[in-house]
C-alpha cells in the first residue's frame, strides 16, 4: 500500500512571507486514515483518540474534520481538553483516559464527559458525586500504569457494590506491546481481558468491550471487540513499524532557508564546534530548531529534502535555527526563502523519528507553536 | 553561591484541582538573574534575550517582568516575535536575531523591530526597503550560522557602499563553545570580532559592540564590550557549567499523581514492557508526559522528588503519563492529587536535562501548553 505522502505539490510559492517555517496538516489524509481503520475494524465501531491536541496536529480542526467524516466517538487524555472538544463537538461521544482527579466530577458531569475510571478511589469518587452520567472501566491487564489490577477485579467479581447505580459504557484495556506483533505480552493481554470480562459478567458487570489501539487493529479482529480506539495511525504513524505503512502521511513540516553560508577555508559549523567543514562547503540555515520541537537529537543525524534532494543536517541543532549542508546542491535551489523539508514526502514522520532517537508521537506532540499552520481539506468545517 | 531553588514552600495546597500537572515560574528570580548579570557586566549593558517565548517561560509574563526591573533592550529571533513583543513592551529597544525575510522589512520599520541582517543579500533588501530605522550587522566569527564571513567583512571594508544610508546600532557576534571555557574558540572569536570591528571602523563603519551571551558574560571582561545579551543564566540554567550554577533556579514543575498502583506479583511496567516490577512494587503514575515536553528519552533515567524522598521513573515515558516506583516512600505521602517534583529544587533543570540527554534550554523551551501556570513576583504586572 502506498504512502501517499502529504500531497506532493509544490509548497515554496505559498508559504507565507513571514513564516519562518510552514506545517501542512492534511485533513483529508486522516479522515482517509479513519476511513481505512473503519473499514478493517467492522462490524466493530472505529472511535479516534484526539488526546494532546490531536497528537499536537490542533484538536479543533482535526476533531471537526472526523466527526464530518463519521466519527461520533473521541477519547482525550484530560479533564480540560474533554471540555474543549465538548465546545467543538456538541453532539459526540466523549471520554477522558485519566479519570477524575478529585473534585472535578461535577465537571464531568456537566459536561457530558464519560470517565475512563481506573481505581477503586476513583470509583469510589465518582459514585459519591452522584452523577448519573456514564462511565467506563479500565483493567490493567500489563501496563501497570492506570486501571483495576487482577486483585481489583476479583474485589468488584465478589462484592459489586462499589458499583451499585453506575452506568457503565465501556470495559477498557490498553496494550503495552503492540507495536511488536509477535510480543507474548499480545495474548497474554487479550486472554486476560477476555476472562476478565467474562467473570464480572458473572457479577452483572458489563458494558461494550474497548482494547484494541492503532497497533491492535492490525493483531487481528479477536482484539477488536465493540469499539476500537486509534490514535497515530489517524495521524500517519505506522501501525505496524515491521512493515509498510498502511496509513496515508498526514503532516509536512517545510522550514525557510534564511541564509546560505559559504565556507572556503576549513573552520567548524554550530555550537561547541563539533561539525568540521574542510572543504569548500556551502551550508544552509533554516528558521526552525529544537524550541520548535525539531529535537536537538537531531544534530548531525536528520536528513532534509530540497525537492528530491537529500540535504544532511550538521552540527547541532539550535533553539531557533538547523544547518543543512547543500554542497551539493544546486545554487538555484536553495536561495534564501527557499524551503526544505524536515518532514515531508520523503523523510515521513517515522524516519524523522527513528533518526531522532524517539518515536513519531513524540515528533509530533512537539511540533511547535511558531510554525504558520496550513490544513488541507477538511469538510468539518 | 546559593542555588535558590524555586522557592522551596510546600505547594502541593495550592494546585489547581483539575490541574495536571502545575507548572511555577519564579518571575522575581529571573529578576534577580537579571540583576546579578547586569551587575557582573558593569559598566558594559546588559540586554535580555527572550527568544521562543522566554525560553518556554511565556515572554508575554518575563518580558515586562524584566522591563520593570529595569532592563530595556531584548532579543528576539523572529519578526513575529518582535510583533508580540512590542505590543508588551511599546518604550522598548527590540532587536530580531534571524534578520528579515525577503518581503517583511516594512514590518520591521513600522514595528521599530531592529533587525539583524545577517548577509549582504538582507543588508541590500534592507537598504532598498528605504527604512530610517536601526539595524546590526552580524559578523560570522565561527558558528557558520548565520552572520557575515570573514570574506564579506572584507568585502565591505574595501567598499561599504552596501552600508550607505544605514543606521547601524550594534556590531555583533555570537560564540560557539563559550559553555567550555578553555575551549580555544573562545579567543580566537574574541581576537577576530576584535580585528573585524576594528577594521569596519577604519572604513568608517561603527556601532556598539555585542558579543557575550549568557556564558560569555563569565569568560571575563574583555567579552563585555558595550552591551551583553544572556539568554539562559536568567531562566536558571547554569552559564558555568563546570562550576556551580550561580543563578537562581525559576522553575518547578509539579506532576499530580492518578493512582498508585499496587503489584504483587512480577510484571512490568509500561509500553514495551521494559521495566520488570519483581517483588512488592507501588507505582505511582503522574499525569505529565512526553507531550507536555517531559521527554520520552527521560524513561528510565528520570528522578523526581516527593519533599525529600528521591523516586525513580521507570518503564517508557508516555504520551500523557509518567510511572514512578514509590514503594520506598511513605504511603500517606503518595496519595492521589498529591505531587511529585518533575522539575524542582532538589532536581533542577539542568539535572533533568542531563538525565535525558539534552540541554536545559531544550527542556525549557519544550515545556508543555497543558501544565496550569502560575506565576510568583513579577511586579511588571
Amino acid at each position: 500500500m502506498a504512502t501517499a505522502g502529504c500531497r506532493d505539490r509544490p509548497m515554496t510559492e505559498s508559504l507565507d512571507r513571514a513564516a519562518p517555517a510552514v506545517l501542512t496538516i492534511d485533513l483529508d489524509a486522516i479522515a482517509a486514515n479513519w476511513r481505512l481503520l473503519c473499514d478493517r475494524v467492522a462490524p466493530a465501531a472505529c472511535a479516534a483518540v484526539v488526546k494532546a491536541d490531536a497528537y499536537g496536529l490542533g484538536m479543533d480542526r482535526v476533531a471537526p474534520a472526523l466527526r464530518a467524516t463519521g466519527c461520533g466517538t473521541f477519547f482525550v487524555a484530560q479533564l480540560e481538553e474533554g471540555l474543549a472538544l465538548r465546545r467543538l463537538l456538541p453532539d459526540a461521544d466523549i471520554h477522558v483516559l485519566n479519570g477524575p482527579l478529585a473534585g472535578t466530577e461535577a465537571a464531568f458531569a456537566a459536561a457530558r464527559l464519560v470517565p475512563v475510571l481506573n481505581s477503586l478511589e476513583q470509583m469510589a469518587r465518582w459514585r459519591e458525586s452522584g452523577s448519573s452520567g456514564s462511565c467506563d472501566l479500565h483493567l490493567d491487564t500489563g501496563m501497570s500504569r492506570l486501571g483495576l489490577p487482577p486483585e481489583d477485579v476479583a474485589t468488584l467479581v465478589a462484592d459489586p457494590t462499589p458499583l451499585d447505580g453506575l452506568d457503565i459504557d465501556l470495559l477498557m484495556s490498553h496494550l503495552a506491546c503492540a507495536d511488536e506483533a509477535g510480543h507474548p505480552m499480545n495474548a497474554n493481554q487479550l486472554r486476560d481481558f477476555e476472562a476478565w470480562t467474562a467473570r464480572l459478567a458473572t457479577a452483572g458487570i458489563g458494558g461494550r468491550r474497548c482494547f484494541a489501539n492503532s497497533s491492535g487493529i492490525f493483531l487481528g479482529a479477536a482484539g477488536h471487540f465493540d469499539l476500537t480506539r486509534p490514535g497515530i495511525a489517524l495521524y500517519g504513524g505506522n501501525p505496524t513499524p515491521e512493515s509498510p505503512n498502511p496509513m496515508a502521511q498526514v503532516v509536512r513540516l517545510q522550514g525557510k532557508i534564511l541564509q546560505v553560508r559559504r565556507i572556503d577555508s576549513p573552520q567548524t559549523v554550530g555550537y561547541g564546534a563539533t561539525h568540521p567543514a574542510c572543504g569548500p562547503t556551502r551550508i544552509a540555515t533554516v528558521a526552525a530548531g529544537y524550541a520548535d520541537g525539531y529535537p536537538r537529537s537531531l544534530g548531525g543525524r536528520a536528513t532534509g529534502f530540497i525537492g528530491d534532494h537529500r540535504v544532511p543536517a550538521v552540527g547541532r541543532i539550535s533553539m531557533d535555527l538547523t544547518t543543512f549542508d547543500v554542497t551539493d546542491i544546486p545554487e538555484t535551489l536553495c536561495r534564501p526563502g527557499a524551503a526544505i523539508d524536515l518532514i515531508g514526502p520523503r523523510n515521513p514522520v517515522d524516519d524523522v523519528a527513528a533518526a531522532a532517537g524517539t518515536i513519531g508521537y513524540e515528533i509530533l506532540t512537539a511540533l511547535g507553536r511558531r510554525y504558520h499552520r496550513h490544513y488541507l481539506g477538511g469538510s468539518g468545517r
